[in-house]
């Protein structure tokens, strides 16, 4: 008996996490269909007119997909070795988080709209897809990224400090009776204006808060070279590196990565074979 | 008899496909100046001044204009080998799309405004120029943008998630009262924003939406890195590439890599083959 | 008593100016918890409702913290061999801008605002936390800054040279009826539009200042391009440096650029000696 | 009498066009604190408070400027060897440019503001400070623009077909009721979206529009990548040939830019000194 539970988990387990027999590639291609009809429907469900007259039935439909996920969510718990890893994990929070804003709008109407947290299960795609070339350039792109965490980080860093400057600045030469009511919201009007976003909603009026706002805009047009200058000389490293990788292997000691001029292997002393 | 209409055929080819012959050369020009002109009668019958005036001679022009690449669709189709891959090639579309707008407009109106599409048809100039050096260029970005096309893909598919998100958080914190009528229009607002267009017809009213927003755009503002990061890398790659290509070996040592004014190998100072 | 004098002196030093010691590093963290409560103090004091309900609160939280700080300024002071070259510092600069608006609200209302001018204070985190690794990116950064600064500086003279030019053609163009007040303002529309940021404050009207503008923000959008390239090209010289600094040497051949992981050189096989 | 005006004559183009004796140097400065007050006294004439109160004394400066101005043309005319090679040059053009206007504004009113053109004549300042740095530097960024002209050109006569065909479907899909009054207007704002600068003096009112204006919006977002990827890539090869040719130079026939592993000289086979 034991041993037919056992089976019969095993078999969902390869349904419901992978994605290399047929129907566990057709039930990830469904999770998907159902995860993109749910946002809709809660998108649709959101605009006054649609919702006046087709509203029970997108009520229905956002139910329906509830409880659908939910059970998705019960049978992912029952069917893996170790629920607990699951369950903490980004996939797991977000698999939770999609399901529970449903049964709290019972409570606290107005709450199922989070439910359009279930777009970020899409980002499962890209396993579902299991393209290598695909999960080689997004790993390319991340591990880039992440080597340019601590730029980021220190320019990250000045910004800030930079727009509470501007932000109280501005403050100070505009005042309230311009619209700058106070200081966080001229701190707002700095990010507005640093990311030459430029919304309008608040504008300097006076001589001086002109001249100020020309050098915000202009320090924010030539500082975006400072990101993008980062992440693009990381990611042509990364890229080279790759590309590296993509060269020789050692015979001996397996180590990969050697350079075309390489005669020996820089590991373990072996002769290359040479470098076609 | 089917001969000389074989050979008409084949002058008529030359003349509309080929600009090496001074004659097929006048037809493409004369064919980039009909294109534009069409472009620009369509434009000013647009504008409601000019178009009160003029607007039978407009109407007139338009439609000698029609008339004209009909004809020349006609002949291009009668003239070539193979009509079907002309036909459902990018430039035979174009060319069926450039025409019927007007015919269109009979039975629906407005619909010529649809011709402004004929302004396509002078891409066909970087062919009729024939320019080596163009195509060479055009080339390079063209393989620069297909080598970033995957890692362009993920990069627009995490913004779709992250613009739906943004989005309905908007939604939910500013509500219809402040513009944010429904979660489609807030995404638009999210597009807006994070593409740091700001036209400001929705801008947040509440705090909370105001710290949010600083948010979106800080994000809008540092990630735009990412797609520059992603095509200068392979441009520089692919520039890399063409020069290598351009380059020479010596024929003694094989050392690769000889810049073009080189007339010496400068690892073993053999002389080179001449440059071309 | 001199003595002991100067061992209390050099006691204070090391807690205030150094953060190998317990209670060094201990110093460091709770003027930076210091420094953004005084700042978020300030912010809060700007709010109109705030200030109505705990105004008396905040105004007495500001002089706790001006006290604290000048106490700190003058310890800082008084246990440094050379005061002098503290005081003219960056950061001794920064320390006494950062108590005298206080003072000067007593003569000036509202400059206690300028207050927030102590946010530069928390630049010294980057000091506090001691991450070798932090302080080498940033090195990167600012030498590559500095590589950049020269072409930088020539791109921004024509920039300048640029918007005075297209503002005054708008001031021209447009005139006083349609917002371009004078030729200063007309600047600022300008600076608002070549650098994408786009306010809608004031927008050509006429058909002539459109297609100018339509020039300026074309202008604006591709020479972005010059000073992202210039960083990033700067940034990625700098970036090679250092990885090239980080290589090693063989001892026999001299061959340089040896990976981190390699034990024998890889040209003539020779063990390296071990990496650092 | 003859030789007494060539010495004369010489010794005033020395000090007008070249600036290593102290008085040429002086001259210079001189010119740029000029040009510089000139252009200020436009602006201010532009602004209607200031105009009222002083308007008498700015006509005053602006005629003194230009007799100045006008002199200083005639002299440059009258000292140099072929006067009609400085006047159809780039700087005689910009010299005559920014004195008609004040003549022609005697018979046109508002002619004089055209004055400002006067600002170009600081770019002169290059060639004033004659620092060898700035040259080069200058030259690097000029030949980096130079070297991408090409590629620049394809992504404009592609960008401006986009800018066509967006603003002509925007205005099918708004028409005039939404502000979309005409093409040439709806191509206006598809250049104001697709540039990011989003005034937000026309946006789109219909759920489609602002789907299209989503579209164009991430084009525009995504495809500056392209112009800073072209600059960015010339702009490091032409950094690297910079400094490949600050590297070593044949000690036979003097060609510069040998490559750090040369042993011979690639143009005339001379062994060339060991690399340093």
């Amino acid at each position: 008996m034991r041993a037919r539970i056992e089976g019969w988990r095993h078999t969902l387990y390869q349904i419901i996490y992978q994605s290399n027999t047929p129907i566990g590639r057709g039930f990830d291609i469904a999770l998907m269909v159902l995860i993109l009809a749910s946002v809709l429907t809660i998108m649709l469900d959101s605009v006054a007119e649609i919702n006046q007259e087709y509203g029970k039935e997108l009520y229905a439909a956002e139910w329906l997909f509830t409880v659908l996920f939910t059970l998705e969510y019960g049978l992912r718990i029952f069917c893996i070795h170790k629920p607990i890893k699951y369950i903490v994990s980004f996939y797991g929070i977000i698999d939770l988080l999609s399901i529970t804003p449903s049964y709290l709008s019972l409570f606290l109407p107005g709450a199922h709209y989070l439910q359009v947290i279930r777009i970020l299960r899409v980002l499962r795609i890209f396993r579902v897809l299991k393209l290598v070339r695909f999960i080689n350039q997004a790993n390319i792109l991340v591990n880039a990224l992440l080597a340019s965490r601590l730029k980021i980080a220190i320019f990250m860093f000045t910004i800030s400090t930079l727009l509470i400057v501007f932000g109280s600045t501005m403050y100070l030469i505009e005042g309230p009776e311009n619209g700058f009511t106070n200081i966080p919201v001229s701190i707002y009007w700095s990010v507005v204006t640093l990311t030459t976003v430029g919304f309008g909603d608040i504008t300097p009026k006076t001589d001086l808060g002109r001249a100020v706002s020309a050098i915000v805009m202009i320090t924010g047009y030539a500082i975006i070279a400072v990101p993008t200058g980062i992440f693009t000389a990381e990611l042509s490293k990364e890229m080279k590196k790759q590309r590296k990788a993509d060269q020789r292997t050692c015979p001996r000691c397996r180590h990969p990565g050697h350079e075309k001029d390489a005669n020996y292997c820089r590991i373990c002393g072996m002769e290359l074979p040479p470098s076609h």
